[in-house]
């Protein structure tokens, strides 16, 4: 998997975020607003994607599976392997709501990640 | 564990940007100035652990392994469970070294957890 950085696996958390995100297409679909961890696991858990410019008031995100995110080098951004149609009824929540409390991020996770089928070892 | 939004194990990435750090005796030992993602393994690495004010020409930043962070309300910080002194002398490293090549990244890492004495799963 390809990084910002080229040859390598790693990545600042800093540099993530804002990052431009495209559908399988290229086409852009949104930013990368914020990343959430989840500190039990230490497991990279979502990219927050959002869409408008400027954070508005009660703006919901995508919480979209980390491991979903491929790095184009070409396109300057993270490519989701899923026509737009997919990501844009994906469930959406506030940036507070992904990491409010175990039970809500529990089931926030359980959603997210079976609605895009991604397998889960946790 | 404990993060700053109390009973969940979620956390927003730059939320842990900034936050004061500090050694088991309490004492502050810096701030982490960034975290390391793996990209690979979706894993969570490093907090960069930062102990100048503002980032100067070169500075270096100890690369701990974010499993050693517990996050303290009542401290509103992270605490790393050793002496101030195991901290101040562990391997240190530019901020951009850390994220350089898949080489030097699996050496810092191989480096750090060993000298911190983190079991590694990867």
């Amino acid at each position: 998997m390809t990084t910002p950085s080229g040859h390598t696996s790693a990545i600042l958390a800093s540099k993530v975020k804002g990052t431009t995100v495209y559908d399988q297409k290229g086409d852009k679909v949104g930013h990368v607003e914020d990343v959430v961890l989840d500190k039990l696991s230490d497991r990279i858990m979502f990219a927050a994607l959002g869409q408008g410019g400027v954070l508005g008031m009660g703006e919901k995100f995508y919480p979209v599976p980390w491991s979903m995110l491929d790095y184009n080098q070409d396109k300057g951004g993270y490519i989701i392997p899923v026509a737009q149609d997919v990501i844009s009824k994906a469930p959406t929540y506030r940036l507070e709501d992904l990491t409010k409390n175990d039970g809500e991020f529990g089931k926030i996770r359980e959603t997210s990640y079976n609605y895009f089928n991604i397998k889960r070892d946790w």
